[in-house]
């Protein structure tokens, strides 16, 4: 196994879900920062390493990039090492796992991504939120929401009785979103506010504002 | 196994894409209907089958919904049957399959799904087409397509020399789009028309619009 290389941005939820990831599984990997204000991650360099010219890549045995393909590489090659992310078994067990992980991408991540930039990144690079797409995109969410509490009601995690990939993925977006006024739509819903306290209480999330920390002084302004 | 039904609406890409996936495993399955302009996916009968109210729902073993849940539940479970739809072999060889079908759904499927509904869809329901959103969509799948053409330069299909469910998921999209304007988007790269051209022409593919036919009269004519 050669040395892992994340090339990433510390304010990327992308990058975030990776790190989030290696945390748990408890491997060593050299974070690479991509410095997107200099347009870096449309350089000739980086696009070798992603044609979409998004963080964040991956560098280790083999090139990779989209973050939850990452993530599924990384709990695999490392099913032996720290937290078991995944669902072993038969495939209806782990088809259980497949159907969570693709409700987080189609359902959960578009209306909270909209969320996170309207309340985070504009007030943070001075923009203004325009709390009518704010508005909408929380309605979107809050389905979603209903959703997820009546699942939460009938096992403590997503896809089983312990956390998985499909817990994890959602992390980034959950920690900006606690932050802001979209807060209330998850804690108007109780087993919704149990999940999302357990999730972001994870010795390895922690680890990822601490981390990200060290690399740009803007996590705790954001 | 108890009879497989999948509950979805003929023009539905998302039904469309589990129907191409069982064709392609030749299992027997059955198809109910769901007629979505009465508001039937919005019922609580349908909503016991998928708390989302969206079609496809899937009904086995198991209750699934989501469609590249399904059609990931289906490859494998009938691994032994009709087209081998996965990678199999080590983690590394399994990556590519992930990554190529983790860039279909975020980076492929949003940009095209739009074009669909605004060139597609919205005529045959007698609205006006927005040009300026066509036109904003169709330079993001533009893009999209460039990385194709450089992958599919490398590759027969997308995550390797032979046909997976990372080519299979863009089927219904890419069928709609070539009966539309923006077929000249797909045209312009070389190795992405001989994909496209090779895709579309599988036996199972050519089966959906055919089976489809039988449950609507409305293929041909949106």
């Amino acid at each position: 196994m050669a040395a892992m290389k994340v090339h990433g941005n510390p304010l990327s939820t992308s990058t975030q879900r990776v790190l989030a990831c290696l945390y748990e599984k408890d491997v060593e990997f050299q974070f690479v920062n991509v410095d997107m204000a200099a347009g870096e991650h449309k350089s000739q360099n980086f696009l070798s390493l992603n044609p979409f010219g998004q963080v964040p890549a991956f560098e280790g045995d083999l090139m990779l990039f989209e973050s939850r393909a990452i993530t599924q590489y990384i709990a695999h090659e490392y099913s032996d090492k720290g937290t078991q992310l995944l669902l072993s078994g038969s495939n209806k067990t782990m088809a259980r796992l497949q159907l969570w992980k693709e409700v987080e991408a189609p359902q959960f991540d578009p209306p909270s991504t909209k969320l996170v930039y309207e309340l985070r990144y504009k007030p943070f690079f001075g923009m203004t939120t325009d709390t009518a797409v704010a508005k909408e995109h929380g309605a979107k969410l809050a389905k979603v929401l209903d959703v997820y509490e009546a699942r939460l009601a009938q096992s403590k995690y997503l896809a089983c009785d312990h956390f998985t990939l499909a817990d994890l993925h959602h992390l980034p977006n959950v920690q900006y979103l606690m932050g802001s006024s979209a807060k209330k739509l998850f804690e108007s819903r109780p087993h919704v506010t149990a999940w999302v306290a357990d999730i972001m209480a994870r010795p390895s999330w922690i680890k990822v504002p601490d981390m990200l920390k060290e690399s740009l002084k803007t996590w705790d302004t954001i």
